[in-house]
């Protein structure tokens, strides 16, 4: 029995809104009814804002897996090399993926403290001259490591190697909490899912697809049903899927949109993230304590991924942190299991629910008898107040 | 704006109960934490006494589609045969997603009033001597027609001819409303869904798997990662999935099987949709209209396909209804469009609510001017009351 | 275990509509913060609609007796005469309260089978030329007997015989399900509950006060502080309350305003009401039972009370209903116990609900072995039929 | 539009657990129906439990108020003396309640800084030889000021001076949160609310009752009858009440019972909000501002009312907090408006939720411009982390 309410600082699922859950709970309806269509064209033409895309979108009754392997069935032939670029965790398993569905991946090894290298995505399309590589995929946050990708310049990468490759990129964490413009940054197909930045359960996924992409998919030799693309048009245009949507995920995700594009709107969210990020890796280096990414830029406005010092478990530090604290932190994943931790900072959350997640974070160190030092709490209380700084003057 | 409850009659989604609803309104959990572990376990678990088996269970995170293609990329090969039953606009539907798999049907047509035919399966896989017919696909109740195939036939036609094939059922609209028994039967493959007799929204699918078919799986060549069954022992031993589950469905799923298995008992939820299934029936007699599946027993306790008179248009009929009394009816789907509807009776439900029901139907019946007999609700009033008969000659 | 949807058709507290359950599951706010202010004044402008008038609501967190209680005590002093009506049960009830608090209620009998005599109010008026009766309590619908009081008729009767008393009208169950005027009425007090026509759970109660009813609280000799209107028109102005109100309540209070006033409107809801009191009647009159009122345009289209066949239990009827079809019907009270059942056919409810309800009545009085005449829910059907015989002669 | 969750931290109505509003999220049930049995005594002998109480207790709808009024109406006669203690806003309101119902309150005055002087009271009770008090009437937890009375003292005062008043305690903002003993401590009357430690939505309120208060009520001269404790005997026998009760809040009040009884243990709830006070009063120093209450041991586990630096306001400090950081914190109510502001931490609260209210009490000092020192939440994560010593040691 523990009393308050659970800190769910995990990278996703992140805290489902009140408003989202109540939405969920009301009667699943007729989903060939009149009434269904408004909820089903509600819900694409809100998605595609989000995406920033006047293409189409896609939405499947799935978890975000199940729109890594849609994006590649859809578009690529047994056989196809594609570019991927190891970020981590998620990356190595995309790509891992793309190995059972028979395609043939390039994988450009990477250390798991920063985002992809545009350069060297370059690098390997120019060498490509057969343009035997007929994708490159990117994750735009990858949750196990908290690095952002910078996908605008992996697009300028391609386009300066004249390579005719598809572009995919998984937001699966980044959707709805980094910036993300599909069309503008000519992404061919994105990937997405419903419990991160949308604040949803898990259950709904998602692809982008440009107009490049559906040319692909007429040519595309993979086996598909499930996930084929070829009857997602309709949808589009009259509210209706092909086979039983997830009805009672959709009302969520229609409040979801009206929260995100109606009222606090995307580039706020967008630069909520941003602080409280600032704010997090304030408090990891007040406690003499790394940030897994190393490069600044690449710094994850989602999460923060720490580093446990040496001969420190992380994975008694998060066990001592929900025993004592109720909080859930994330892992560490694979190759970085047990070294480093990770606080989730995304999706419904506000300053105070962050502050209580760091001083559970500075509480657990202390408690698991982590090395570290006090005052990352108030050091992050002093970021989060840089906002306030001006109505204080001007008082 | 319409008073008082929707009436949701089709066959599927059905109506969830308040329980199933409010314990999906929960914050989702950490499903990497602790305490999902007896979440995962209780799902998995009940499942498998929902299907009646002692072998193994996959639960996924897509609608019922999901599933049928999951059977079948598991288990067989590219070009490989399947034998299918025409029983309806489902079973064709099957078929067409095996054929975009790159599977070979089979397929012994219909004329979709009845259940598939036993002996029609046996004498065609007696003409199979070389095996090449590697699976043998039915579907138990058949959504779109009414009809219940009897499975245990099946199994036994298979046993006569010696046939090696797997056989795989569909029970996504059967599943906890009418017996079913994938071990005693033989199935190798059981193939269903949330939204029916599990009384959830749509969102969670399943696969219930013999050790032939897990055999099968091993030496299968389709290419397949999101359904794949490599992964998914785990989960019947720790709990735990391999990507992230729908926490909030499986909430409910574990509500719905305390429900079913727990409290009211899997043989009186049978018992509820039997007796349903002959009040409605008595009343589309009383009415003088005819029941779609002309095979006595085969007719569905799950729902009731009714033909309508010659020259009236069921959609015409369904449209009044909805709009007259806040009904939604199953319509007629491809080769039976306009010319039959549905009366859904299944998941959550009670005497009342089918009195409610079908006084809907009658005067919908009225409203719309298609000639019926008044009497219909009498009619079922009458078979409803029987089970009360002992008490009442008892007083 | 019983499964799908009680029916609660008690004539009050009437079904919930999920819209406002879930309006109220949310979390409770500060009442004295700057965001209450508009679920204050929403709350009490809506009322004023409901009760139609342009003078000042109050709201308390209690039952519906606690506004008997308050009216009273706002505006009377020790030892005052009180003209009362007894239409049934609740009237007396009324009256007991006035007798504990100290007050001489003059009770007009009745036969429990009609609403307030108007004429007989007049009389008793003309009698009183001192004017000792400083107040007229009328039941508007007299929830016991399914009795509607002509409250028109009574404010002329008291015009007529220039009696200066106040008149006060329990509304508790009519409220916004039968037409109700505070000020064209001439009203003083209207006493009102949230668990009837309102379609909230009990909890909250209402006054609705003329500028005559205030003048009478500023002499008023009874004492009181809970109940005092004293600083009850702060909340008129500002939307906050003298003490902690039930805010979720007012949560649902501000949905079930919406619905009434905004999406369907109450002139809507009254004729709705009008007419499943009249199929109701038309299936007693079937099964050749009795109303239990017996002036015609007293009857009431909230609830309608049935009298048993001499020499059968009411109450058994009642528990043989709930046992088998699981509704749960309303019981006659103190002179009528045991003799009557009641039928709420009230708040969020159509015409399937109905249908539903008369069977459950009809299979009831079936299994308990009570004489009558089958038919009735046909004979209903045929009355709810009427509303759509232009759209078939038009078709 | 803010994102996260808000923060109530007013010392009531407190944070409402998810499990208690989803309890309250149910169809209304018919209260005089076979299954409300369960529910009635479920609540009452629940609430006896949480009382310490083995005599009777009495659930009314309303707020906590009407349970000030059932305690004097149901005991008390016009004119009667009762004894009140000033320690602070809400002993003032009870009194001038008193005096609307016609009591002759004496109030000993108090400086609004600590809980009720047991010492006073005695002597102004032996001063009474003539027994003209008939009860004498405390605060257990002064919500405006956060002192706790020291009951027991009181009932050792009464004692010693030999005086044979009742003893009434309020225990709104106690309850459930602080330590209370209605037998042991030999109290009459207990009032209490729902929206405090109950963690329920306002519209339930409590008296427990002595023997003797039930004997004091057979004479008692004051009219009553909402309030009437005459009938309430019924309830804790058969668990039905006089009239409707607010079921829907008892639903969830069960729930809380099963928290509070069954699952965390009152015990654990009292260290809980004991531990929570400490912290908050660490903070509180460390900012170097002063606690209102000074008497150390009288010091709240429920709330922490702290004295603004003298030239600046606690509103406007309230103001920016809520604007900036969307935290609702008490108000200073009349002798202290705009002076002191008030951190509940009370109710369904843990650990981060303090640590996050104390941030955005630091962080709103600093915007607000209000001189304090940093290092309120460092010191409080200092006091909680104290009691996991033991197992640090022990690691």
């Amino acid at each position: 029995m523990t009393a308050g309410r659970h800190f769910l600082q995990i990278p996703g699922p992140s805290n489902v809104p009140d408003r989202i859950l109540r939405a969920m709970d009301y009667p699943t309806m007729d989903h060939r009814g009149p009434a269904f269509a408004d909820v089903g064209r509600k819900a694409l033409e809100g998605m595609k804002a989000v995406f920033k895309t006047e293409s189409r979108v896609v939405i499947y009754p799935s978890s975000g897996t199940g729109a890594w392997e849609a994006a590649l069935v859809n578009t690529l032939s047994p056989g196809d090399s594609v570019l991927m670029f190891e970020t981590g965790h998620f990356a190595t398993l995309w790509k891992g993926l793309a190995e059972k569905l028979g395609l043939n991946p390039v994988f450009i090894e990477g250390d798991w403290r920063s985002g992809a290298d545009a350069d060297a995505i370059e690098a390997r399309l120019r060498e490509d001259a057969g343009h035997e590589i007929k994708a490159v995929c990117v994750v735009h946050n990858e949750t196990s490591t908290g690095a952002v990708s910078p996908i605008h310049d992996v697009r300028r990468a391609m386009d300066a190697a004249k390579h005719p490759a598809l572009l995919m990129v998984d937001t699966i964490s980044s959707l709805a909490s980094v910036d993300f413009r599909h069309d503008e940054w000519g992404v061919d197909v994105t990937v997405s899912g419903s419990q991160k930045g949308l604040m949803l359960p898990p259950g709904l996924s998602f692809n982008a697809i440009s107009e490049k992409a559906i040319k692909a998919s007429e040519a595309a030799g993979l086996k598909r049903s499930y996930w084929s693309w070829d009857e997602m048009e309709g949808p589009n245009k009259t509210g209706y899927f092909p086979y039983t949507p997830a009805t009672n995920l959709l009302y969520g995700l229609n409040e979801a949109l009206d929260m995100l594009l109606h009222e606090e709107g995307l580039e706020n969210v967008f630069a909520r993230h941003k602080r409280h990020g600032e704010a997090a890796r304030a408090a990891v280096e007040a406690w003499g304590l790394d940030v897994l990414c190393k490069v600044p830029e690449h710094r994850s406005p989602v999460l923060t991924a720490v580093m446990m010092p040496e001969g420190h478990s992380a994975d008694n530090f998060r066990a001592v942190t929900l025993r004592h604290y109720d909080m859930s932190l994330g892992n560490g994943l694979s190759k970085v299991a047990d070294r480093v931790f990770r606080i989730g900072h995304l999706g419904d959350f506000n300053d105070l629910m962050l502050c209580g997640t760091l001083s559970g974070v500075e509480m657990g160190l202390r408690d698991a008898g982590v090395p570290h030092k006090a005052g990352g709490v108030q050091a992050a209380m002093e970021v989060l107040g840089r906002k306030f700084d001006g109505a204080r003057a001007a008082a």
